[in-house]
């Protein structure tokens, strides 16, 4: 047992300590160790070389948070249960355990309707099937089905653990100080009220801080226009091989094949138990390194646009990317397809994989409308952060924002 | 000269090099040492205990990044001569010699009209005499005579170099990391069109992070209530300890008892050039340690009021401190003022002295208002940030906020 | 009481807890308070502007590192009782209230025999009668009569929780990065063996960086020779301020002329328990302001000594120093005296004053060579880090050093 | 060129700035942006999760000190002509793209003598062919046959900028705080002397400093005892595809797969030009990934040497390992042999990838006892450390010290 309760060392917060045998038994599980395979921010490494951190350090990071946080509240006089507590405990260290190769890049690309949530919890499912419904309590967290909301809350809400925890990791990885968020300040704000979580008032100033710091990570990193561009460029090469690979040889990595030649769908994940079963095992050998070797092969393969995108990816070489607060005139896109299309002597067709637009939204955000955060004034009551902020219009800080981008290969002598 | 071009050790940037002679000779000035024994942020180290670093640090510290900056923009193509830079640097260096004890907590104390900036120039002025006018164009700069207008912005401006010091190393003494400011990272993105400076478009985000760190910071820092009370406390004392000084015997330090007893005033500096220079003089003896001194022996006087305060400030025994949007009422201020006075046996008048009630202003912004922060646009335009931002409005982020505090004694048995 | 276990803010470790009441009522204490007013590394911020920052943060700091050393033996099955704790925590909180103005620069100043630690004793037994003996276990711990020997080891030892604090904190604000420990990692690696505190064998690596950061601190801070200068010209001025002021009019500030007028000496404490208190509270009373106060006017007196020695302090005109490994030769230390008493006017006994050699020792080291570092073998064997350590001779490391230096006043045309 | 000009964010400077456009370049170079997909300290994720940083990030750091340190020595009135300094630029740049996927840990298992050196000049030797000769005076640098010795000795020698780096940055990953160097204050202390490179002596604490952390790094980090079994256990999974290689199918990525076919050794490099080509291609095309990829399918082949071994690395389900001063007793080894060759039903030979035993050696060392490091006493004589450190055996830091170890599957029942 000793040795289940090791430290790790940390270069966010210094250690981190398994709290108890429950999550050492996760952590060991190989479902969790593919995490280790995985990064936390996919391509941003192209901008932000320190980003290579991966989606392991991230959850054990919130696990550490979520730990003090549980800490916190107990000594503020919540009655937490020790079994309330490995739940919460658990769940956040599982939650983020259905990503798939660089994390949030490749979303919907392996499944077309599954969520990574969703492929979460038919992951934790299956381990607790394992573990002999030892997890029953934390599904319930992580569902929102437990009776103690605020469990829930920790585990995934306005100011939950993953967020504190990634928000201040990413900053620390990329080297965007400015970024960095008082995870710790928050959490000794934090208070219970009719099940609820809310922050003290004088906790207001660290949120305003939390809500614009997410803003900076978001533009300044995650939504990077040079990231934006390679993680295109990524999806339309998996795309591309899918589409050649019914009538031509494309190599892919075994087990990058069963997903590019569509053995498995989101389809085989319902048709039945043991199919179910062999998707998520299938999807847990997938990470990273799968990926890049695909690339590697791609890069010479006889199809240009597959090549071209590949190579484009490996030595990063990207293609142009232009933003514009509005959309892109269709002649101008049409424009540069036509340009497109006579350099490579490719279709029409195939020129959509060399020149897209889109639309980038910092959607995060939008889902966030749905629940404020609470402020517990001084006087008693709770309000919303919208109100308690001497910012009349925090709002505006959270609104979803809508940027267009159009991209195409360089060097098309204009 | 060698030892002339040192280096000095600085927690926050590592390393600071003393860019040329004139510099040095500047530092070693003794209107120049006192400021090692001026706190950069009066008595906050009563709530951020490790805020006791000195406005030496900081003009050091601000002379760096302008050594920075001025790299930085004649890197860009900016032409900057070198007795040009020879004056930003100077003046920078200079900007906060005109403060007094604890900073900004004592300004309006020994002299009522003069600020600390009018002080800064007074200082400048009688340094440039012993240097002989070789400081001439750095006065300039400083008073925005210069022709180079963004030289002066570089010194005192939106994005200057005293700010972008002073809330990266406030927040670094304070332990309050989410303050932190991108100060290289915006020094980095800085240009100069048409005379005046602006920021990159792509700084954008780290603008409005420097904005919203400021708020944190005045409100979590340099308006802590803690910080208000124990402020208010200290003028009052010295308030009580110069009317009393026309009656009665009351120890001041040889120093401070010329600005006690009035000996130097307003109106001292603007009679002779002599009594100018001996005003001058008297306050570059003045530090926070006479203010120390004297509190001890204040604490020990008769009078109850002086020795009220001045006990309290010493041993951190602070009033209570109520905070309000709104004024307070006239009949509560009344009832506390008369629990006071029968408790201390006190007239009135003297009542005033230890229940107090005023209004606070994150005063800083309203001045900034005045001019906005210029973008340059990858266009080529010039654009303020309130509209570059998809902020609609981030001037409420700027807007100066009025709170109303209420402060008396403690135990007073309601 | 809610406010009584209120969060401290810490630079270096971002919150200290104030683990329960006693600990704030010691903290509360004017005697405790005055720490505020005591720089932790005495004049050492002439070489590093950083290094303001005061025992008052120095204790709090060893305070949190001692409530997480009692977290990790308990949770190792050591059984310390909760009062056992409170007076760990206590011993750890006042160790140092026995420090004068300028902590060790001038220790041997004011009381001649008695060290800062039989000041502390004194301090520690004068609050425990205030507190009708709630202290009796913490000096119990301090003075290490303590069953549980090791609880003082935690305050006072090779490892102790005072050093843990000290090293990581002077680094910390001095910029001196690399002389950095580990603390919480040495922390995690205490184990409790016999009564005594011992290393997990996987620590040595720990404990021989320590070392080596300990010695790094000593010769690049603590004994930087600008620094030795400056405490040598401090001392010398008080010296002469004592020594004139028998026989002519020398301002001091009222605390402080109590010492230099010698109505408060070594033999005060030891008369009567009366004398003892009032030795006790003027000694409290005494801090870094006055010092820098008196020095502003001694600068301003007639005695050239006196005035030469308080002016060099004040605007860090320091005297020349030279250092080296063997004794200055006398006949080079005469021809200075002989040039300094022709430049200055003054009689061979003046000129001790202002041409001085001593030398210069890590003392630290000294009394530390009596006990080793115990290391907890992987065998369960205790053994000395001396031979535990790759390093055949660690202790060569820990070996007293010895310098000489010489220092006189700069320009003598030689 | 504006462009080429570009500031890369990097977590421990904060900025880096690419020189020139020679070395912008070279980072385009797809050899170059290889070292993206190299682990720069291998299977040590496995204990410091955060060590996931590259190759890549390394030598940009690298090249920023090489920067910093030639604008010092120039400054300090060192002549460096403009390509010189680019020379340097580039070779420390260049430095370590002979490194194969995870760094260190592979190195002889593609090729039995090339070390990453020899590998180094030969890349460096085929991008100079593309460059037309533009990196002439690189390779002289690189291989010190540039007149200028100390720039050799700024790439490779002491206190080069590889380890001024590596130490600074792999402490930064880690978490390992104390191992932290200061990099920056021995490249202020640095200095030329009859053409070689020289400290201040000022700086002799910070070179001892340097050394004892660098023995922290090497046995907390480089050679943690689980780093040392995963390494291990890896290069075995591919001798042991190798060797099967021979006789049945082993699915290896088609990049990987030459390199276990043999198609490409230590031979095809010297045949032929066209070979040497090749050969380099195919080795730049390798890194981590397809190590990984090919794990992922060794762990579901029939053999169960390789299967056991291959699974363990994915899962970090380790093998045991014993440290010992002393070789291990070979009845012991015997003991555990049989044991397992029981257990796992294999022969004698196959037995051997499972149990092994070898030494450790802090290997770093010993090749660097062949010169020391000048320290330039203020006397202006030269003098090595290990004469001018009070440290009377300072050698005895840099000694090779040997540990044996032994490793062996878990879960063998004794």
């Amino acid at each position: 047992m000793r040795n289940k309760l090791k430290i790790i060392n940390d270069p966010v917060y210094g250690f981190i300590n398994i709290p108890s045998e429950l999550q050492f038994h996760i952590i060991e599980h190989p479902y969790f160790q593919r995490l280790r395979r995985i990064k936390q921010l996919g391509l941003s490494y192209f901008v932000y070389p320190g980003t290579t951190h991966t989606r392991f350090e991230h959850v054990l990071g919130a696990m550490h948070l979520m730990s003090n946080a549980l800490h916190e509240l107990s000594k503020k006089g919540q009655t937490i249960a020790e079994d309330e507590k490995q739940s919460a405990l658990s769940a956040i260290l599982l939650h983020d355990i259905g990503h798939g190769p660089f994390s949030h890049t490749l979303e919907g690309t392996f499944f077309k309707t599954l969520t990574h949530e969703d492929l979460t919890l038919l992951f934790m499912k299956s381990i607790n099937e394992e573990f002999k419904g030892e997890l029953d309590q934390t599904i319930q967290v992580f569902q929102n089905n437990h009776p103690k909301k605020f469990l829930h809350s920790l585990v995934s809400g306005q100011l939950d653990m993953d967020r504190l925890d990634y928000l201040k990791r990413d900053s620390f990885y990329s080297g965007v100080n400015e970024g960095e968020i008082g995870s710790e300040r928050i959490i000794k704000m934090l208070r219970v009220v009719n099940n609820e979580l809310a922050i003290e008032e004088k906790g207001i100033y660290s949120v305003e801080q939390f809500i614009i710091a997410r803003r900076i990570m978001y533009w300044q990193v995650y939504l990077h226009k040079t990231v934006i561009v390679a993680d295109e460029m990524l999806k339309r090469a998996i795309r591309r091989a899918t589409v050649l690979s019914k009538n031509v040889q494309v190599f892919s990595t075994p087990v990058l094949s069963r997903f590019i030649n569509e053995q498995i769908t989101d389809n085989s994940i319902k048709e039945s138990k043991e199919k179910l079963k062999k998707a998520l095992d299938a999807f847990a050998e997938l990470d990273d390194s799968d990926i890049i070797v695909s690339l590697k092969e791609w890069a010479k393969h006889p199809d240009t646009v597959l090549s071209e995108l590949s190579r484009g990816i490996l030595n990063r070489n990207l293609f142009k990317i232009e933003i514009s607060h509005e959309k892109f005139p269709i002649e101008k896109i049409n424009r540069i397809k036509q340009k497109v299309k006579e350099k490579y002597k490719i279709t029409d067709e195939d020129t959509d994989f060399l020149v897209f637009t889109d639309i980038i939204k910092n959607k995060a955000y939008s889902t966030e409308n749905d629940t404020g955060i609470n402020i517990l004034l001084n006087s008693g009551k709770i309000s919303d952060i919208a109100e308690a902020s001497d910012l009349s219009n925090i709002n505006t800080l959270t609104a979803t924002v809508e940027k267009y981008f159009l991209s195409y290969p360089k060097k098309l002598n204009f």
